[in-house]
């Protein structure tokens, strides 16, 4: 059988091994490392498809465990499945609600069989399983499909997260064999493990027996140091497939994107950009702007001038800043554009860095310009 | 001199003398009868300039108070005004901050001079006249200006109106003289009156005979029922020049519209659309539809199946009920590009009914799809 999704590498970097390549899915192709932004609740935050695609997003996330519970996964299948109820018709990828279930749910009692919990906004008593999330995925229609995963905290004991990996690699089996629609739906496996080695190898070598058609890393971004972060990267991937993509969970800052990509990731998503918008803060290649602020209510320059997106090639900060200012929703309409696409344009000049073999020039570029080099350098 | 604003007639209706025309600014030329969307901070409530354009808004307006107040119009000025500030290149019309200083402001005094309020959104103490209302729209530079006029209420005696009536046209007179930019924006008269048909007379004799380049008909729209409206405008609009500009202030429900340019009436504008727009209520051909409702979140049909906006092509009320319900503000970005669309629309449609002199089979096609012809018909 033809697996749903594929990857086709393009290049890699000579020097850190950082790849470009191509994944393809039941509903188009979109080239590597790509952010994905994400559209938690079937809605990429005040963006339109139209404009996610004019910003170069060729694939979006959504939630299962949100859109389980409101509209529930029956109605979405009714419409016509995700992409046809949301109006995009490019690729879409789901998480497992596993991440939620861990981080949202109240009064969580986790088995074998799968975790009871208490949804917070309705009160109500949920049972998800691995079964239950792949038919949750399985009606929601998206072309890329997480397993569901255990995701515990990072800093636990060996014992305990060797447990949970354990769990993980069970659940997995359980979510492949549950799994409807393999030809059309891609279901990915999660390499958990938190920072022991021993542990990450044993997942990744469980996970590969399976044979999932692409690969993430989860557990990451939970908290641990950048520095933490990248020295578990450095001995993950070298774990997965070459002939598979490669998702890195939840990462959203430009730094760790780069950083990311050296060591073997091609996708990733995360809330990021868009949160901090609507808090009136911009990602710019000189670093963070927060342009609801003072100084910046007569300055008629872009949010970065390096930026040719449609926000910067037509409004000011001090236009977006009175529109924050004021409570008009269509000023974090507009930072919202240009962090998506600030990600997403970062990950295009990434691509080309590759091609050129230039990805650590690249990387000193951006790191300098943003100034991620300075002491106390700010997180985002 | 040359005005700043000019009107061309097209074509009067054979049987009702509703009027389609066009309107020549210094940003470009709008056909009549138009519905212009309110932008009263800078912006059209969640829509990007390019989609009104899109919609075919030829004009927009925006609110001195407001603008006065923030982002102050010396900062406005500062951007190359308006247009520039919020990246809109077509027709621009100012009101002049005297209806919301006669409806917001608290604490007011109104003496000859103008009005002394309190803000009350910042606590200070202001003042606005004839002369300081001139000065923040010449800053501001819309192609149309507003008087600053008094707005009565509805109910008030004989004696009371023609006093406010008479200081109106001193107000008008002095906005006039304080005018410091006639070529490029043209400022309007406000006839008011209330009910009275001798005050009307009075006020638009008052007005006419200062030259205007174009008129509004205030005090309308602010209690008084339907067919007082109606009797009011049927003695108003007569007074008035044929060949310049007929503005009624404060109109934005369908059966309004169309019964205004019956009455002459060529520019319309109401924060309505978008008002009920962010509550779930949309407009359509079949009436008032509360799409937020539950008895919507399995129907897969657009808001209107008359309608052919982006968004009743792209998506469904299960779809924008869902957003809405979870408050997606992508939502409320589609109801409410959606009701300015539909109210647009329906001025294009009845510009082609003035055309084939085919007015009255229009409003009655329109009146009883959309329900006003029944008892207890809803507002809007």
């Amino acid at each position: 059988m033809e697996p749903a999704i594929k990857y086709r590498l393009i290049h890699q970097d000579k020097y850190t091994g950082a790849r470009t390549g191509e994944i393809i899915t039941p509903h188009g192709t979109f080239p590597t490392p790509m952010f994905m932004p994400v559209g938690t609740q079937a809605s990429v935050k005040s963006i339109a498809p139209e404009e996610l695609d004019e910003m170069g997003a060729g694939i979006i996330l959504a939630n299962t465990y949100h859109l389980w519970l409101q509209p529930g996964e029956d109605l979405v299948e009714q419409a016509g499945g995700l992409h046809k109820f949301m109006n995009w018709d490019k690729g879409i990828l789901t998480d497992s609600g596993g991440f939620q279930v861990f981080s949202l749910a109240k009064h969580r009692d986790i088995k074998e069989e799968g975790v009871t919990f208490k949804d917070p906004s309705s009160g109500r008593t949920m049972f998800l399983s691995p079964e239950k999330a792949i038919q949750v995925e399985n009606a929601l229609g998206p072309d890329i499909m997480m397993s569901f995963d255990e995701c515990p905290p990072y800093f636990e004991t060996y014992d305990y997260i060797k447990k949970s990996v354990e769990r993980t690699s069970r659940w997995a089996e359980r979510g492949l064999k549950a799994h409807q629609n393999p030809t059309n739906q891609g279901l990915f496996g999660i390499v958990q493990g938190a920072g022991f080695k021993a542990l990450r190898q044993q997942s990744a070598r469980d996970l590969v027996s399976m044979d999932f058609p692409g690969y993430s890393v989860g557990g990451l971004s939970v908290g641990e140091s950048k520095e933490e972060m990248n020295r578990v990267l450095e001995f993950t991937t070298p774990l997965l497939p070459e002939n598979k993509p490669r998702y890195l969970m939840g990462v959203g800052t430009a730094d760790s994107l780069i950083d990311g990509v050296i060591r073997g990731i091609d996708m990733f998503d995360c809330v990021l950009p868009t949160r901090i918008a609507r808090n009136g803060t911009c990602m710019t290649s000189h670093g963070r702007l927060v342009v609801k602020n003072s100084q910046y209510a007569r300055d008629f320059n872009p949010l970065d001038d390096n930026c040719d997106c449609y926000v910067c090639r037509n409004y000011t900060r001090a236009y977006i800043r009175h529109l924050i200012h004021v409570n008009e929703t269509f000023g974090i309409r507009l930072t919202s554009y240009h962090n998506l696409y600030f990600l997403i344009h970062l990950m295009e000049d990434m691509r080309e860095a590759i091609k050129n073999d230039q990805v650590l020039e690249f990387r000193e570029m951006v790191f300098e310009q943003y100034g991620f080099n300075e002491e106390n350098a700010r997180n985002f």
